[in-house]
């Protein structure tokens, strides 16, 4: 039966006692669920109901249906991917923007909404020690996109198009040869940048390359160098390059002021001048994950050649307590944004829109609708202040310290597979002795994994590091502490042993069966 | 300051009672701000606070700086664009989807969320009436996209890669000839597509044609058929169609099943079939707003010819009193989306995933992370049951009628402009005499609109027919009752008297001047 005011404020009430008790008792949650794939089809009806339920009943089967095959995020045992930090704030944030349920896509949608997300934007910039050109003041500004997807999607189409649309108009070109030019055009990342560049790429309809990174997994400006020039003598066109602030597979950093010189058009052949008569390469920043950390100033150096880039992205909703989704994009020059992406037909114009006075941001993203995000971003700031935000990421920081210390007690067992970055770990269980067929390394990484999942009392992801198996482990809520991380570290530590010595019998039977 | 568990079980009560009030006393809201554009920038800092806020300080600053700057979307004086309707239910879905805060690309990351998604849409495409090939059991099945704009965008990159992997891998071109393949693929939209096909388009990097309609504004299968085998003449390669029911500037329903016959491979000239081997045009059907009448039986026969389909959208968050952003996408076939859309990193690997035993919804989208937004629609759906459903439907519908039969009584002033369809009326302005320079119907359209606007009483937009502007009224808000369409029409034939009047006192004035 709908609910009406009263009985709103009545469910409303039930509902912030809910949320309080779920993170009060979140440690109750088992952080993977058990339910087999297809278990909910069978628990639900296969239609929908005809007339009106009661929210008791609603309310009951969110309990006893749904709770049990959640993945809980926020659980301080959740080590898996990257976080996806919750708070207080945020729910708040989106509570009221629920209420007024605007659709900003231009100013005169709900100026605040518009408004509010460029000063915050402006805010984080500065806050994070971004350049100037990336603030709304001049031909930049800030945006914010669902995810770091939708961000590298939105400006790899901005650059492709600043090049077709110079051979088009610039150079004259028919549709045919810009067809060839496309053809020809590449966009780049590391072998360790996020996949989605690469499936930009394939939605923008471009090549796509990776370059080999170095031993650290960075990114390097001569191999940059290398490749693009190579690529230009092949007849290909170079138009965009991903460069990473921490790496989903091991935290790297790559080396932006190496890359930024390289792909800066004074450095590039007279080929290249030919080709595009001038247009350099787009270089994105993508700091999904550790752009967050940006705000403690001694993190800052990492930024070293930003000024290079044209467009950088990092999502609050990772690591920096805003509730999914908020992803911030700045560009350096909304031009090539708003000329690929604008379209405004007479159901969409408005004065202020026509008079030039207003940024609808519409223009700057793929879709048309779009929420009162900012809202959210804005409590967390102010709630927590700079120096709360920092104390967040530092503690997290400290967190990851703490476990790489307690794995220093087990140097037989587990060991280290990448420089430490950030609150991100990333390690292997070591073999008992040296080639062992069946008692290698990376099949006892593999199995500790599947075994750590399957207890359910924490949760790790695995990912590939030259196509050997390493597990990473990233505190990601904020309800972490100290004594989770050691729970961690036990679990890890007696799986990790159960699996070698398991191992280690079969292959003694299989030897004594020999 | 940060707020512990007791302190947001204080302040979220408080935001229940914020929520609670603002609908109980929407309508002292005006719906449209009479901010400045600039005018929030004057009243925050320009910078990030360092030390953290009080929430007493956050609440008041959304109250004093953020609320005059709104747009009231659920203002029952609303009657712009398409409608957004809020629900309470929709509002205690993304509270409880906001606690939970999971990022669900894949079944692992929280099975409950991707299994919803799946049950939700075979639930609604069995009310709406759609083909079971759009159900998940065989090779279809639903997703929920963020907007249409998304939706039409997955889709037609699905259809252009459909294409070109055809090209590459059963006819064995080369990069080469593949580029001069998608150089000429071409997209359909009609003079009265929304812009997001177009748009879509610009993203894929295809070519697109918008189609002339009929008098009724109707996309007719012989126009189709005529342009589709002209531009194979020229030597295009016809390869996707957008057809809608419930256009934005007059609501009209193009012929889908005459449409659908005309897309068919069988009725294609031998061209087409040398050119792409036998693929299809994709028929998009995007029902963004009108898609939710399908809940009532009588306005079924709309989907006359939607065998012919391969994707149908509409939006939840539009017309079906579910929040913002909940747009439900069905394919017949999800193989060419996964095709297009999926990269799986050793990071994003799952057992579940490798083993082909569930959904992962990341390969239906464009970005990676999404929310649970299933839950909210789920909620929706259940609280009013379909009969509530339709009774909301029916209501806008009923208003809809009861303005245009209040229009009826100013023959001299306002005319009806397209045949009433679902809860749009669009109508004009007449002018007194005939071809009086000034005092046209189109300039007394446009000023009416203006000053309808700038009173702030009532809120609705501007479109154009075939050139000519048209004034759009669309009840939107589920608390529109009919006082609110009666006072919409006072407001309306005040300002027009007052426009034809001012104007034909000018145009006096000049005469008795010349």
């Amino acid at each position: 039966m709908p609910l009406d005011i009263e009985e709103f404020r009545r469910r409303g009430y039930e509902a912030v006692d809910r949320i309080a008790d779920y993170y009060a008792d979140i440690e109750s949650h088992r952080v993977l669920s058990v339910v087999e794939p297809g278990y909910l089809k069978k628990l639900l009806p296969d239609n929908a109901p005809e007339d009106p339920e009661s929210w008791d009943v609603i309310q009951a089967d969110f309990d006893n249906k749904i709770m049990p095959g959640m993945t809980h995020w926020q659980s301080p045992n959740f080590f898996a991917f990257f976080p996806a930090n919750s708070s207080f704030e945020g729910i708040l944030g989106d509570m009221y923007g629920g209420m007024l349920n605007t659709i900003g896509f231009n100013w005169l949608c709900s100026p605040a909404s518009t408004e509010l997300e460029t000063i915050v934007l402006d805010w984080m910039a500065k806050l994070i020690g971004l350049p100037g050109q990336f603030l709304s003041d001049g031909c930049g500004g800030g945006v914010i996109q669902p995810t770091a997807s939708e961000a590298v999607i939105v400006v790899m189409i901005g650059a492709r198009d600043r090049v077709l649309n110079r051979c088009r108009r610039v150079e004259g070109k028919s549709e045919e040869e810009v067809a060839m030019v496309a053809n020809r055009l590449i966009a780049y990342g590391s072998d360790q940048t996020h996949s989605c560049t690469h499936k930009a790429a394939l939605i923008a309809n471009v090549r796509f390359r990776s370059l080999p990174t170095d031993d650290d997994f960075r990114l390097r400006g001569e191999t940059v160098w290398a490749e693009v020039q190579n690529d230009m003598d092949e007849g290909l066109i170079p138009f965009f390059l991903t460069a990473t602030i921490g790496t989903t597979s091991s935290g790297a950093v790559d080396a932006i002021d190496e890359i930024g010189e390289a792909g800066d058009v004074d450095q590039l052949s007279s080929l290249w001048l030919v080709q595009v008569n001038g247009t350099d390469i787009w270089l994105h920043i993508d700091a999904a994950y550790a752009g967050a950390s940006l705000i403690c100033p001694e993190y800052q150096h990492l930024l070293k050649g930003v000024e290079h880039a044209d467009s950088f992205d990092f999502n609050m909703h990772k690591w920096l307590l805003t509730n999914f989704d908020c992803s911030l994009l700045w560009v350096k020059d909304r031009k090539p944004l708003i000329d690929a992406l604008s379209l405004t037909p007479a159901y969409l114009r408005t004065a202020q829109g026509d008079a030039g006075l207003v940024t609808d941001y519409k223009d700057w993203q793929l879709g048309l609708g779009r929420r009162f995000r900012s809202l959210k971003a804005w409590f967390v700031i102010r709630s927590y202040g700079a120096k709360g935000l920092r104390e967040h990421i530092n503690k997290h920081i400290r967190l990851a310290s703490h476990f790489r210390a307690l794995m220093a007690k087990h140097p037989d067992l587990l060991a280290i597979s990448t420089p430490p970055t950030f609150a991100l770990t990333v390690f292997n269980v070591l073999a008992p002795l040296p080639e062992i067929e069946g008692v290698d390394s990376a099949t006892l990484t593999r199995q500790t994994l599947e075994r750590i999942n399957a207890s359910g009392e924490i949760f790790l992801t695995l990912t590939e590091l030259r196509k050997r198996p390493h597990i990473r482990l990233v505190p990601g809520s904020p309800w972490v502490e100290e004594r989770h991380v050691e729970k961690a570290m036990e679990v890890i530590v007696r799986c990790a042993k159960e699996v070698v010595a398991e191992m280690m019998a079969k292959v003694g039977a299989t030897l004594n069966q020999g």
